[in-house]
């Protein structure tokens, strides 16, 4: 049976993301999720994690989201260094606990053209999975043809990720229980046709990247091409693992 | 005038790599290498440099080169944080001379198929290069479809960025005077058609990738696609740039 496995892990999951608290890493969050992913050692698995308080305060200093011009092209490298120092803290607690975890950082592959990855290859992480590592990527500044350099989210990675390598599960770590109406309800499931009907709640966060606007962009695009995911509060990763309920939200393609 | 250069800066010229002393850093060659470079702020640039005692000796304990299956994978990781931790020295170094470089790991990014990168992107590396930044890449680990995974040499690399980037001088800071005979004079001139003439020195290092020998053949094919390139002592490093005599060995295309 193919299990193909996406976890992305949100940067506000496993950074303080608040004002006043840049660039703490939420050890014990990702040594919990460490011990949970050990469980399964078959399964074949990818983990993107997003930037949260790592990254996002240098591209808003540099303007990265505004172009990079020889003025501000410092901030590639500084905004890039941040995300990697997070990353590697990842790849830490991963390894700890016996997964073969590996860093794949965009920037030394990618290539954006206003915005949007193109032509990302797949093989050397195609072939990592099936070795049975995991490739652990995260937002990070790319070059692009268009605007010089940019971001690229950790959800724009999972949607391109989850397409080009035939991923069979998507699954997002975030720090809310799920998708919420602006009631605090969780949105159970979500399609593109009964996505005009959800008010979306504030995450209360700043993101470079959207948020949860763009998040659900990704991820509607996603279901257009067959893919579902799923979005569960942090506590709830062993049981999207092994496939239980996890009480958040599913973003499904249109039923036929 | 376009005047892009690769330099690379042998594993030999910045760690120790004879035995005994695995993993030793040369911090005064890596900082007079930077402060040369910083004298020509607006060269546009790419760095290549060698692994060194540092990712050899985990190569060798895993056996990459002799192909990677689920029961040596870790090598994979070992290996790759061996040479990334070098390069985080060469990065620093040059970054402390005030050049914008940034670190590219072949891991994150390429594939080869029986130890050749297949299909290498560049589109990258010119953004970086146009903008000023200066890309620091080495001898890495990657996955190969056909081994599970390989070591491609910094020398394999020259190759392959000179003429996917269409680099116009290309430099190899080696810690010896240029390609040397047995009597220990030095060749000055290289051409595939003259190549059977010379008898090459011994080099006296361990290296997975072939050493010396390895490094003729990648620079004669380099030269066959029309690209001269330059083999001189690490103490040169400035008569190369400057494009004075240096007393070391130009590899040519054949005269026409």
């Amino acid at each position: 049976m193919r299990n193909r496995t996406i976890l992305k892990l949100g940067g506000s999951v496993i950074t303080e993301k608040s004002a006043g608290s840049a660039g703490a890493i939420r050890y014990d969050t990702l040594k919990a999720i460490a011990r949970n992913l050990a469980l399964y050692p078959d399964m074949p698995l990818l983990i993107v994690h997003g930037a949260g308080s790592f990254g996002h305060p240098q591209a808003k200093e540099y303007h990265i989201q505004e172009g990079v011009t020889r003025e501000n092209r410092k901030g590639i490298f500084e905004t890039h260094q941040a995300v990697r120092e997070l990353n590697t803290a990842v790849i830490d607690a991963l390894r700890s606990s016996g997964i073969e975890a590996v860093p794949i950082h965009p920037l030394h592959g990618c290539e954006a053209s206003d915005g949007i990855l193109i032509d990302p290859v797949f093989g050397h992480l195609d072939r990592m999975i099936s070795l049975g590592l995991v490739p652990v990527i995260h937002g990070d500044v790319v070059m692009d043809r268009v605007r010089g350099a940019c971001i690229v989210s950790g959800d724009q990675l999972i949607r391109v990720l989850a397409e080009g390598l035939g991923m069979d599960r998507v699954g997002l770590a975030t720090d809310v229980p799920g998708l919420l109406e602006c009631d605090g309800s969780v949105v159970r499931e979500l399609r593109r046709s009964t996505a005009h009907q959800v008010t979306i709640g504030n995450s209360g966060h700043i993101d470079v990247t959207g948020g949860m606007e763009g998040k659900i962009a990704e991820l509607l695009a996603l279901a257009d091409h067959g893919i579902r995911s799923e979005m569960f509060h942090v506590s709830q990763v062993d049981a999207f693992l092994a496939g239980k309920e996890h009480g958040g939200t599913r973003i499904l393609p249109e039923e036929l």
